[in-house]
């Protein structure tokens, strides 16, 4: 009853009255993929209030911004952000044109798949890595690769497709919040070209409405055949104070909801919680070693140390993955 | 006829019999400001065209994008960009707070209102009254105050609020380009922050859809209260090969039709005529010296030299605001 009221798409409200034949009630749970519990109920609560005409907390359909980081809130990030295995990938396939590479550090350690040896090469190897496999091309042609990639590649463990990897209680929502007018943004530390390549068709996330980290690019009208070619310097980097900058430059308006994973995004979420307009901050807490993985304070990747003390503190929601989902990933299904 | 059968707003072909009653063909013109002829069926032949189902030239609606220059394409910029006007109103009413300006040189020369002598203290000058006007302040602080100004500020020759000083015939244009599911973004040269204070209630563009030129900012959690301040370093020139580089940083996609009025809107013409699918080009000639004003090659703003020879060279459509448009302004009609 509670589900069936709060889905506002309209001309679908037969179930309200819970009379209206097959099935209605489950049809119209807006998050069939979240148990009953606090968070869901949150979550709906608040999406109900925020849009039913006449509301003391109703938001006019502008206003309607919520933001979403991506590594470890949409998709996994374990054991490694799956950007950087999409570097490591990247140099195996431009390998033969780079015989040298066989000898040659932080190049050598890819090829050998000695991880222990690439870690050596420290920050200098990694930067390297990444601006061999992420700059001297063209947009398209980065674009294109990035396709090819999220269409083949595997995760070394899950072996699944990494845009399988993807958490279906949160596509849910974000269909969710899409139908009840709010424009979903994406706002992630990862690299905004490396996002719109894939991220657009696997959570149905406009391009325009993906912002992440960036590198400079360079217009060349080339002879008539005008290209954008990426060069290897630092435009942007979209993570902790970033996020709030970012969010001011590609949106222009601070968001009524915000959810994130890790300290990267607290400062995502205290922007939000600033808002004058009731708002939400929702912080997944990746408490599932056998279906996912299990991590916060101590974690390398996804810290979630001061953002879990924040959350505790100003009563955030904190989606417990274990707990609060009845699946993770769309395959389980 | 051919432009009741262009109106592809869904539920409103009454017109196209030409039988329906009380005056649909009339309603149903999606650009009534403009005047019957080349350039009008030329952009409704290329509406009707990309959007029919089945049309060898259909475009999916996430790729039809379209992009419109600001100064000189959607509002005028004469004598100079409105945008310096505001900056002008600026240092005068922050004056009485500063009272070694009436002494101090850029300050000195506005307050007495005395434009020759601004323009001797060169760029450095001008960048320092930019720089004291825009920068140093929380970004709703500058929201807040560039509202008041356009809601109250009005144009030395023409009298007008700045923001009635707007085309209609490009408004209509950014209407019916919506109502076809095109989405509509501003890439201009002006500043970022300044039009979405004021744009996107007038042209009825999202704060998110405007790209322009940015400085740098900064988050200030400010004990619970976090503000983004605005830092006077440049983060980004939207302007000539700057644009279709703001294209790809803030869409991730090539357009499929670009309107400019400028040789700084150049290269965003040639990146949109570069793309495989079907595509447009509008440039706004300013040939009303009655009306507006007149000016291109040889305009110190608005330059239209080069552009010109090559909207000529490649026959993309050239608007004579003189003999195109019905009206210039909205309150004309």
């Amino acid at each position: 009853m509670l589900l069936a009221a709060a889905c506002s798409a309209p001309a679908d409200k037969t179930g309200a009255g819970g009379a209206a034949g097959d099935s209605a009630t489950v049809t119209t749970d807006p998050l069939p993929s979240w148990n009953d519990g606090a968070n869901k109920k949150a979550i709906v609560d608040f999406v109900t209030d925020v849009t039913k005409p006449g509301s003391a907390n109703f938001i006019e359909p502008a206003d309607r911004i919520a933001t979403f980081d991506n590594d470890g809130t949409l998709w996994s990030e374990q054991p490694v952000y799956f950007q950087f295995f999409y570097a490591l990938d990247q140099i195996k396939a431009m390998a033969p044109k780079h015989p040298e590479w066989k000898k040659k550090q932080p190049f050598k350690s890819v090829l050998d798949n000695n991880m222990g040896e690439l870690m050596k090469q420290g920050e200098k190897g990694l930067l390297q890595i990444m601006a061999t496999t992420h700059t001297g091309m063209t947009s398209e042609e980065f674009a294109s690769t990035i396709r090819q990639w999220s269409d083949t590649a595997r995760h070394p463990t899950k072996q699944k497709l990494y845009k399988e990897l993807v958490f279906q209680p949160m596509i849910e929502l974000v269909k969710y919040l899409q139908a009840n007018q709010f424009k979903t943004f994406i706002v992630s530390g990862g690299g905004i070209d490396f996002m719109r390549a894939w991220a657009e068709s696997v959570y149905g996330i406009p391009k325009d409405q993906i912002v992440g980290s960036s590198i400079k690019a360079k217009y060349d009208y080339n002879n008539g055949n005008p290209v954008i070619r990426k060069i290897p310097e630092l435009d942007f980097i979209d993570d902790k104070e970033g996020k709030p900058v970012g969010i001011e430059k590609y949106i222009g308006r601070k968001p009524v909801i915000a959810c994130g994973n890790s300290d990267g995004d607290l400062q995502m979420l205290q922007w939000s919680a600033s808002n004058k307009l009731r708002n939400l901050q929702l912080y997944v807490h990746h408490t599932d070693s056998v279906r996912e993985w299990a991590y916060d304070r101590k974690s390398h990747i996804g810290t979630f140390d001061k953002g879990l003390d924040e959350a505790l503190a100003k009563k955030w929601l904190i989606a417990d993955m274990q707990n609060d989902w009845k699946v993770v990933y769309p395959f389980e299904k």
